[in-house]
């Protein structure tokens, strides 16, 4: 088996994020759960739009952002997914694609438009996320170039990826490609409503050894196993998957490997800005290390401090070097 | 004559700002004077965006982000410029309208699209502007409510407006209006290489006493007077005018008024993070203190704080509440 042309490829929603600013109020007026993903349709997303705040556009979607930290990283990267052949398609095309990273998922040339998802940033930083799919449930199972597959050390899956039926089956379809080239699976469960919508799907991927290492968060991890304890949660997690990282907030991450648990905590951030992003950042930075023979607690230290980049501004993306911010941080690489 | 309606009715190119960063090496390959405004094709615009980093889109235009900052201090503000019916338009419309602030100018149903300018932030913040005009230079006198015109304490107009033909004509009408109706003219120069094309034509407005109030800064003042000699070119703007207002970045600003020069620091920046708006939201702190009867001092001390807020994050639009801001700083608003 040849060196592997890519580091990652993520696979996921396609999205293009609208940040606003809103009040407490805000969200309680719209009946929104504060810190969770709402699926929108695009009536709702346009009432939406028309009553909050002025908004920032930048480029988003769970596994791209992560892919996108990656390419920052100076990783070799790849990315799927579905945008529509319109202004913000062409926005998403070409901020993966000025980070260097192989994107060639055919636009959808007639129907719904690129998706987006409108952030609501609430003063603690906290963000909540609306999101009309448009596009992005187009991604179907043809989208995937198997070459590419086989030609990525890991394979990045994104849970919300469950949500749009065709992006399901694309998902599927890439996992299946995956353990047939020997790579390894990663899933994130992207946020504790898509966890209570596909447990039992969720729960049968580890089951069946389909993922060789997930990502998840409190909520996600409790809501995973049903339990309001967490190290009930987490310890089950850690039982049933050889690897698997539970992202903490300020508290840090608790990464399990081979039934081990280490602790690492977050880098400090001077001002949280913008919470969006957080966990995307920081399977970046892990998987990165990942893919360089990294031991655990250094794939945890990366991760946090790209975390800690992305919290400290507005938006999802790095706006930072990640290799120098890395390389300042003490990593050689 | 009655309250008028509005402190502030900006007229401006309507400008969605594409926002990446990029190293020194990339402006002298391209050959672009850092700091300053060019104009470009739609081609040009095309090439360069392809070739710069990943974007971030937000609202733009200089006179617009100076309305923007008015509203977000609580001030009453409108604006006029001409964008496209696209995506972009839709976005435009957008920011401006959800901070309150009365925008009606008809968008351009066919033609050319909304215009943008793609923003390059080198690492020490500074900003070199490339822009597309696009729907802005359609703007035309008849966009001109002169009611509306009539209705507000200050008509504040770019010097940007001289480049499209058009617009220039509305700046024109505009002027007229608000001067028959007893209402103070502002300007802004705008860029150093704007004044370089329009020496003459900003001379005269400001011989003909069509303008009450000029902003400038060190480079925009320099070139008006063709002198490499900062201090002359302020004091012959200065006794030129009834009320001057130079920025001076770090060093704070020079305010002429009646003959009189008052110098006020700028406010503290823990981090020049990107330098685009810095100009555009000292006028909006300025004017909303003009509005508001407070003395020079305090015109140009709210200035500078809001100049500070918008350089310490990517983007030319406030992101913080800027009435809180300057109540947590001492002002009575």
């Amino acid at each position: 088996m040849s060196q592997p042309r890519f580091d990652v490829l993520g696979l996921g929603n396609a999205i293009v994020d609208v940040i606003a600013r809103c009040d407490e109020a805000f969200l309680a007026s719209h009946d929104l759960a504060k810190g969770s993903m709402h699926l929108v349709s695009q009536d709702e997303a346009e009432t939406l739009y028309g009553q909050m705040g002025p908004g920032m556009e930048s480029s988003g979607g769970s596994a791209a952002n992560t892919i996108a930290g990656i390419a920052s990283l100076g990783g070799s990267a790849a990315f799927a997914g579905k945008v529509a052949d319109d202004a913000l398609g062409g926005v998403f095309a070409h901020d993966i694609r000025a980070l260097g990273v192989h994107f060639d998922t055919a636009p959808l040339d007639s129907g719904a438009a690129t998706g987006r998802c409108l952030v609501l940033v609430t003063p603690d930083g906290e963000r909540t996320m609306n999101t009309f799919l448009g596009a992005a449930q187009e991604l179907a199972p043809a989208d995937i170039d198997t070459s590419v597959v086989a030609d990525a050390s890991m394979l990045y899956l994104e849970g919300y990826l469950w949500d749009p039926e065709n992006a399901k089956q694309a998902f599927v379809a890439a996992a299946k490609a995956a353990q047939e080239a020997g790579r390894d699976v990663v899933l994130t469960l992207s946020d504790a409503f898509c966890v209570e919508r596909y447990r039992d799907e969720f729960l049968d991927l580890i089951k069946q050894g389909t993922v060789d290492l997930v990502f998840a968060n409190e909520h996600e991890v409790r809501s995973l196993y049903q339990t309001g304890d967490l190290a009930t949660a987490m310890d089950h997690l850690g039982g049933q998957m050889r690897e698997a990282v539970i992202t903490r907030g300020a508290q840090g991450a608790s990464i399990y490997k081979k039934g081990s648990r280490v602790d690492v905590p977050a880098a400090p951030v001077d001002q949280v800005v913008d919470l969006t992003g957080a966990g995307d950042l920081y399977a970046a930075g892990y998987l990165f290390a990942r893919a360089r023979g990294m031991s655990a607690p250094d794939c945890g230290k990366l991760g946090a401090l790209c975390a800690a980049e992305v919290i400290s501004h507005v938006g999802a993306r790095p706006q930072a070097d990640l290799k120098d911010l890395a390389r300042q941080n003490g990593f050689a690489i």
